[in-house]
C-alpha cells in the first residue's frame, strides 16, 4: 500500500519541478523566464550568484510540508538551515503566493516571474541567503549553526506550532548545531510546540565532503537515538521513490508528534514514552542539475554547491547545457502561457492562513503582547544618604524579576536564559516564582527544576542565545543573564542578530519585537577569586560597533539604578540592550527617585560626591556656575566606587581642588551620533569644555577614547579601565593592577589639574603613592615565601 | 580474575586518598597541613575558594593513569576539562614531585605542604583553575568547552602520545565540546597519537543537574557509538569496586588504542576496524566529602560543587564536620611525620620522564623546531609601476604556503586550519603540496582529500581554533585561514588564548611557542555578493584590546606585502598575528623590495601616489620638506584602492591641493605604547603635526579613534571605515554605502583643507558629488520596478 496516490505523487513531483525551475531561473536568468525564446547569452545574468546545491533538497522538503499542512491543517514554521539556498525558499514563497503578498510587484505571472528572477542576488534585490527580507523566516542563512536552536526557541510556549527545521550536513558540523540537539531535553510537550529536524545529508560542503555523509545509517541511527530522536531515513535519487518514502516518513513523524503531545496533554503522562521523530534525508547534492560538466561530475558532487554551470553566459557549450537543464523541468507543463501556475501545482498551495510564508510567528511582532510589569520602585533599596547602605544589585532585581514571572504567568511569554548561573548571579529570587526547566527524568536531590520551569539553564551560551533569539523573533520576551566574561562566546551570534534587527528596522512589514536584553554580571572587576580567565569586559566592544539605533549599553552604578534600567529595557522593542551590574553587596548611592532621574539623563553630575559647591559658587539645575578644576567621571559600579573614594580622598587631602564627579549610566550618552547622545551643550555642561576629565571605566579604555572622539578637546580625557591585567587576587588589587584604584584616580586628577606641582598637591600625591606602595608590599610580603609564583607578576 | 592485585588496589586507594586529602587541604587550610594539631578555626583560610566537586573524579583518573603509565611506559598528556578542579591537578603534581620541580619552594615535606595549601587560590598564588602556571598543562580551566579539541590538536603529528582528556558533564553541554567528538574523523593512527576521552558524569553543575546524568547507559552507548567511540562504563560509589572497574577499563582502552595503531602502523590497514575507546565515569559529585550538611545532601549533590562546608571558619559544628572529613583520609597513613610520602604512595609515582606533570609537550616550546621557510621573494608578483598589474593576494601566498608544506614535510610540524574554505579563499595552490585531511571513508568524487592531508577543513571555527591551539601549545606551527566575518565565532577562544599567552610571557619556565597566525580573507568589503551577514570586520576589535606585547595586526595592501607579512609571522613566537587581505584579483602597488621596506616601517608615505613633490619641495628619506595640505591615509586593501583613486581624482581635478598618501600595513604602528608604535617624531614625519588626515580604514572607524587618542591634534583624524552598512550589491557600492568611496574621501579631503570654499574646490566637490549621485541613481534606476525591496535602503 502506498502513502501517495498516483495523482498526489504527480502533484508533488510537478510542484517540486516548478520550484527547482524557479530556483535555477533565479540564479541564471534576468529575462525570458518562461523560456519562450531559445536561451541566449543575453538572457543570462552578468554575475551568477546563489547556491544551487542545497536547493533541490529544500524544495523537496517544503513541497512535501505543503502536503502535510493541507492534509492536517498543521501550523508549520519553516526554518531553512542551509539559508544559502534562498533561491529555493524564494521559489516556494513565489509558488504559494506569499512572495507577492509581501512584495506585490512580484506578481504570479510572466512579468512577476521575470522580476523574481531579476531581483535575486542583484544589488538591493533579494539576497542569496535567507534574511529578514524573506517572508516566513526567522533565521538568517549566512552564518551557519543556529537553525535548530532557533527552531526550539520559536516553539517554546507555542503549543500549536511545529517548526520544520532543515539542517544541512555542513551546518551540522558546527559547535552550535551539535549542541542544539540537546534542546529536546527542555521541550515540554504540554506547553511547547514541536520541532521536526530534517537533516539533509547531500554529501558535500563548498568543496569538501561532510562528516555525516560518510557515516552509515547504523551510525546515524545510533547517534540520534542516543540524543533522543527517532530518525526516519529518506534515501534515494529516484524522485518518484523518494516522494513516496518522504511522504511516508513525514506522515509518520507527524503522527509521532501528535502521539507524544496526546500522551502528555490528554493522557496526563509526565514524559513522552517515545523518542521525538526526525528525518534523515539522503539525496544528491544539486539533484536534477546536469550530471556532468566538461568531464567532471556535477550532480551529486561539491561542484554543484554554488553555480553548477559557471560560464553559461560566455560559453556556448555551457549555455546549451544550461538550456537543456532548464527545459528538463518542462516549464510549459508547470506554468501557463501567461506565467500562472498550472492547476496541478496550484492545488498544492495551502490556504493562506496556513502558508509557511505567511506564518504569523515569523513576523513575531504581530503576536507580541507587552509585558505586565510591576512598579519597580516597589523593590527599591531604601537610601538615606549615599554610600551608607549596602545591597546586591542583582539580588534586588531578582525580586523584581520574580514578579515579572508572576505577572506574566497567564500569558506564558517571558523566560530567563542563563548558563547554569542564576543562583551564582544572585538572581535566585526568581525561583520563588518559577523553576529551572528540564523535561528529562528528575531526582529527589534536584532543586528548583521542573518541566514547567521558565528559567532556561544549560551550560551553553550558544543555546541560551539561540533559544532566546527564536523566542524573541516569534514575539515573546526574555532576559539573558550571564557571566560577563563568557558572553563573548556568542559575540558572533549577537552580531548576526544585530544585522537581522537592522534590516527589521528597514523592512516595512516587519513589526517591532521585544528587545534582546543582556544582564551581564559576575563581571570583570569582581572575579578576583575566579582569576584571569573570568575577567573580560570585551562584549561592550562587540556591541558598540553596531548601528546606533539598535544598541543601548547601560552601566547602572547601584541596585536602584539597575532596577530602573531593567524596567526600562523590558518595555523597549527592536534594541539590543546590554546591562552590566555587579552581584556583590556594595555601597548604594541613589534613591529610586534619583536613580530614575539619573537614568533618564544618561550621565549627570553627582553633586554630593564632589566639592564644587564648597569651593566655588555651586551647581544649579545640573549646571555649574563656575568650573571645577577636574572632572572625575565613572561608568560602572566598581569604577563608581573608586571614583567616589578618590573624590573623598581629594576633599580630605587637597581641599583646594574643586572636583566634580560625573556618573555615566547610559554609555551611549557620550557618543556623538547616538539617539541617546548628549547634545553639545549638555555635554559641555556636564564635562565642561576644557577641564581635565579623569575617567574610570568598567571596560577597555579604548571604548571611551572612541566615544569622545570629536567632542571638544579630547586629549583632556584620561581614561582608566580594564587593562587586561588580572589574576587570583583581591577586589581592590584588581583596580590597582589596572591603575584604576582611588589612589591612581586621585593622583591623575591632581597631575592634570592647575594645582599640580604645588606643595599641597605634591604632599597629597606622595601620600597616595605611599598608600599604593603599602598595598603592594602587603600582598608581596604575604607571597614572599613562594618567589617563583609571586614574582611572575612583580617582575 | 581481578585486574588489580590486593596490593595494587590498596596502593591506588591510598594514592587517591592522599590526593583527595591534599585537594581538600588546599581549599581549607593555611596551616596545620598534616593535622598534627586538632583543627581550629585559626587554621582555616579567611576566604574559601576552589571547586571540590570535580576533584575526587580528577584524582581518581590521574591516579589510575599513573598505574597505566608505569605499567606500559606510556607517554600520557593529561588534559583536565573540569579545570576548576585545580586542587586535584595540583595535588597530583605535588604527589608526583612535578610541582616541586617547577616551584622548588614547594617541597615534598611538611613545610612544602603548608605552602602548597597556603598559596592555593590566594592572591598571586596558584589560581583555582588550571592555568599556564600549572605544570603539565596546555589547557585553561576557566572557559569550558575546549578540552577535547585541545587534546586532539596536541596529538596530531605526535604518534607516541596519548592525551587523556577528562571532560566534565557540564562542559559536555557546550557547543565546542559537542562538536569536538567529530575530531576522531581527522585522526590518523599512522601519524597521530591517540585521545582517550574520559567523560566524567558526576551529575551536577554549579547548581543544577546535567543532561548526560539523566541519560541511561543505553542512550549514552548509542550516542557515542554513533560518534565513533566504544564507551567503557565505570560506575559506582564503592571505591574498591570502582578501582577495579576503572583499572580494567583503562587497560582495555589502552589495548584498544595499541591495537588500532598496530592495525594501521604494522598491518597496513587503511582504517581502524574498531571504534576508539572512551571511558564513561559515573561517580558521585564531591565523592568522599561528608554526606550531609545541616540536613541537606552534600556528597552526590550540587552542594558539593564548590566549597562543601562553607562556614567551617566561623561555625563550630561545621569545623568539626570538616575535621572529621579531613581525618577520614587518615593523613598519617599517607604522609610521614615530616610530611614525606609514605612508601606505598611513592611507589605509584611514575619515573620522572613519564610524569604527566613533566610531559614535554605541555611546555611545547621545548620541542619546537623552527619552520624551514622558502625565500618569499621567489613568489613575488612582478611590478613595473604601481597600479597596473592585477593579482590575487591570497592566491600568490598560497603558492608560498605550498612550499612551506613541502619544506617542512620531513618535520611533519605544519598544518593549515580552515573551515572548508581553502579553495574559496584562493589558497588552493597548497593542494599541490598536500591535501585535506579526513580519515573516514572516501568516495571517488572526493577531491584532494586523504588521511595524510595536512589541511584541516571542518565546518567549525571552534574545531579549527581548538585544534590549532592544541597543536601550537605542543610546539608545532600553523595558520588559520578564515572568512573574516566568521572568525568572530571564536572571539572568546582567542581571548582565552591571549590570556594564556600573557601568562606564558611571565612564567619563566614556559618556553616560547610559535605564534598563532590568522589569515582573514573573503573580507568585509568584498562580500558584496554574499550579503550583509558576511560583512563583518569585528575581529580586529576583539584582538586589539589584548596586551600590546602579544598582538600584531597587519593589513597588507597587496600581494607582495601579504607575502612579506606572512613570511614574517611564521617566524615569530608567542604572538597572536592577525593578517587581513583580500582574495580577489586587485591592482598591485609594491615591488617585493618596496613591500619589505614598507612592512618593516609599519606605515609609510607612498610618494608616487600623492603630489607633494609637484606642489612643494618634495620628500626626502620619508620626510617631507614642507607640509601637505592633507594626508590621505589608508589601512587595508580596499581602503588603499579608494585612497589612491581619491588622490588621483584630486590631482586631476584640484591640482593645487598638496596631497600626501600614507599607507598603514602594521596597524599597531599607530598606537602609542605598542612595541611597533611609531615614535613621536616618526609619527609626526608621516602624519605631520597638525594637517588634516582623512583615514580610510578596513574595519570600524572606532579602532582608529582609539589608536590615535593621545597623538597630537586628534580631532584632525577623520576616519571612514565599515559603518555596518551592507547588502547584496557591488564592491564599489559597498564603499559608497559606508561613505568610504574615492569620492567621499576626496570631498572630505577638500573640505578639511585650506583650499575649502575656493571656486576650484567647490567645482571639484560638485563633480565628485555628481559622480556619487550618478552611481546611486544607476543602482536605484535598475531597481525601480521593485520599490518595496529597493526602497528599504533609500528611505
Amino acid at each position: 500500500m502506498y502513502t501517495l496516490s498516483p495523482n498526489e505523487s504527480e502533484q508533488l513531483h510537478a510542484y517540486w519541478r516548478a520550484a527547482n525551475y524557479l530556483s535555477a531561473g533565479q540564479i541564471y536568468l534576468h529575462t525570458n523566464a518562461l523560456l519562450k525564446e531559445p536561451l541566449k547569452s543575453a538572457h543570462i545574468k552578468p554575475r551568477l550568484l546563489g547556491h544551487w546545491g542545497t536547493c533541490p533538497g529544500l524544495n523537496l522538503v517544503y513541497t512535501h510540508l505543503n502536503r502535510l499542512i493541507i492534509k492536517n491543517k498543521a501550523s508549520v514554521l519553516f526554518v531553512a538551515g542551509p539559508g544559502h539556498g534562498a533561491p529555493a525558499v524564494l521559489s516556494q514563497l513565489y509558488l504559494e503566493g506569499s512572495y507577492s503578498a509581501f512584495y506585490p510587484q512580484v506578481t504570479q505571472d510572466e512579468a512577476g516571474m521575470n522580476l523574481l528572477f531579476r531581483q535575486f542576488s542583484t544589488p538591493y534585490g533579494m539576497p542569496s541567503h535567507v534574511t529578514a527580507l524573506t517572508p516566513g523566516s526567522i533565521h538568517e542563512g549566512g552564518e551557519l549553526g543556529y537553525s535548530l536552536v532557533h527552531a526550539f526557541g520559536a516553539v517554546f510556549d507555542n503549543p500549536d506550532v511545529i517548526a520544520a527545521c532543515v539542517i544541512g550536513d555542513g551546518e551540522a558540523e558546527t559547535g552550535a548545531l551539535a549542541a542544539s540537539w540537546q534542546s529536546i531535553h527542555f521541550l515540554n510537550p504540554a506547553r511547547d510546540g514541536a520541532v521536526l529536524p530534517i537533516l539533509h545529508i547531500n554529501g558535500y560542503k563548498i568543496s569538501s565532503l561532510t562528516i555525516l555523509a560518510r557515516m552509515s545509517d547504523a551510525e546515524i541511527t545510533s547517534l540520534f537515538s542516543g540524543l533522543g530522536y527517532q530518525p526516519y531515513f529518506v534515501t534515494g535519487d529516484d524522485a518518484v521513490e523518494v516522494h513516496e518514502i518522504l511522504a511516508t516518513a513525514l506522515d509518520q513523524a507527524y503522527r509521532d508528534i501528535k502521539h507524544i503531545q496526546q500522551q502528555i496533554r490528554q493522557e496526563g503522562l509526565s514524559r513522552p514514552q517515545m523518542a521525538w521523530p526526525m528525518i534523515v534525508l539522503r539525496t544528491p547534492k544539486g539533484w536534477t542539475c546536469p550530471e556532468m560538466l566538461e568531464g567532471k561530475q556535477l550532480e551529486g558532487s561539491f561542484r554543484s554547491h554554488q553555480v553548477p554551470i559557471p560560464d553559461a553566459g560566455e560559453n556556448e557549450e555551457q549555455l546549451k547545457l544550461l538550456e537543456s537543464w532548464l527545459r528538463s523541468y518542462d516549464p510549459a507543463s508547470l506554468f501557463t502561457d501567461t506565467g500562472h501556475l498550472q492547476p496541478l501545482i496550484q492545488s498544492l498551495v495551502p490556504p493562506s492562513e496556513l502558508k509557511m510564508g505567511m506564518h504569523p510567528a515569523a513576523n513575531g511582532g504581530i503576536l507580541t503582547k507587552p509585558l505586565q510589569l510591576p512598579e519597580y520602585s516597589d523593590y527599591a533599596v531604601e537610601i538615606d544618604k549615599p554610600g551608607i547602605t549596602k545591597a546586591g544589585a542583582t539580588k534586588e532585581t531578582g525580586k523584581y524579576l520574580a514578579d515579572v514571572f508572576r505577572f506574566n504567568d497567564p500569558a506564558q511569554n517571558f523566560r530567563l536564559f542563563c548558563p547554569d548561573e542564576t543562583s551564582s548571579n544572585k538572581l535566585n529570587a526568581v525561583f520563588e516564582a518559577t523553576e529551572r526547566c528540564f523535561t528529562g527524568p528528575l531526582d529527589k536531590g534536584d532543586d528548583k527544576v521542573s518541566a514547567t520551569g521558565r528559567v532556561m539553564e544549560v551550560l551553553s551560551e550558544h543555546l541560551c542565545q539561540g533559544w532566546y533569539e527564536g523566542y524573541l523573533l516569534t514575539g515573546r520576551h526574555g532576559l539573558f543573564a550571564c557571566y560577563e566574561a563568557f558572553i563573548t562566546i556568542i559575540d558572533s551570534m549577537m552580531t548576526q542578530y544585530a544585522k537581522w534587527l537592522k534590516l527589521c528596522h528597514e523592512v516595512s512589514w516587519r513589526r517591532p519585537i521585544p528587545s534582546l536584553n543582556y544582564l551581564l554580571t559576575s563581571h570583570a572587576w569582581r572575579q578576583d577569586h575566579n582569576g584571569y580567565s573570568h575577567q573580560g569586559p570585551g562584549f561592550i566592544d562587540a556591541v558598540i560597533s553596531k548601528k546606533n539605533h539598535i544598541i543601548r549599553i547601560y552601566l547602572p552604578p547601584d541596585a536602584n539604578s539597575l532596577l530602573a534600567v531593567t524596567h526600562h529595557c523590558l518595555q523597549t522593542t527592536n534594541y539590543i540592550n546590554v546591562i552590566i551590574a555587579g552581584k556583590q553587596p556594595s555601597l548604594q548611592w541613589l534613591t529610586v527617585e534619583d536613580a530614575a532621574r539619573h537614568c533618564e539623563q544618561g550621565a549627570s553630575i553627582w553633586e554630593w560626591a564632589g566639592n564644587e559647591k564648597q569651593n566655588e559658587e555651586g551647581i544649579e539645575n545640573n549646571q555649574a556656575v563656575s568650573l571645577p578644576h577636574v572632572v572625575l567621571t565613572c561608568a560602572g559600579d566598581v569604577p563608581t566606587l573608586e571614583t567616589i573614594a578618590a573624590a573623598w580622598l581629594l576633599r580630605k587631602h587637597l581641599p583646594a581642588l574643586a572636583v566634580r564627579v560625573v556618573n555615566v549610566v547610559d554609555l551611549m550618552s557620550l557618543a556623538i551620533t547616538h539617539p541617546h547622545a548628549l547634545e553639545e551643550d549638555a555635554f559641555a555642561r556636564v564635562f565642561t569644555e576644557e577641564q581635565p576629565v579623569v575617567f574610570a571605566f568598567h571596560g577597555y579604555p579604548r571604548v571611551i577614547h572612541d566615544l569622545v572622539h570629536g567632542r571638544p578637546s579630547t586629549s583632556r580625557f584620561h581614561v582608566r579601565g580594564y587593562a587586561e591585567e588580572g589574576t587570583t587576587t583581591t577586589p581592590f588589587d584588581m583596580v590597582v593592577l589596572n591603575s584604576m584604584s582611588r589612589y591612581h584616580l586621585a593622583i591623575k586628577a591632581i597631575r592634570e589639574s592647575v594645582l599640580n606641582d604645588t606643595t599641597e598637591a605634591n604632599n597629597a600625591i606622595a601620600l597616595f603613592e605611599r598608600k599604593l606602595q603599602e598595598h603592594t608590599s602587603y600582598i608581596k610580603e604575604h607571597m614572599d615565601d613562594m618567589p617563583e609564583i609571586a614574582n611572575w607578576h612583580w617582575s
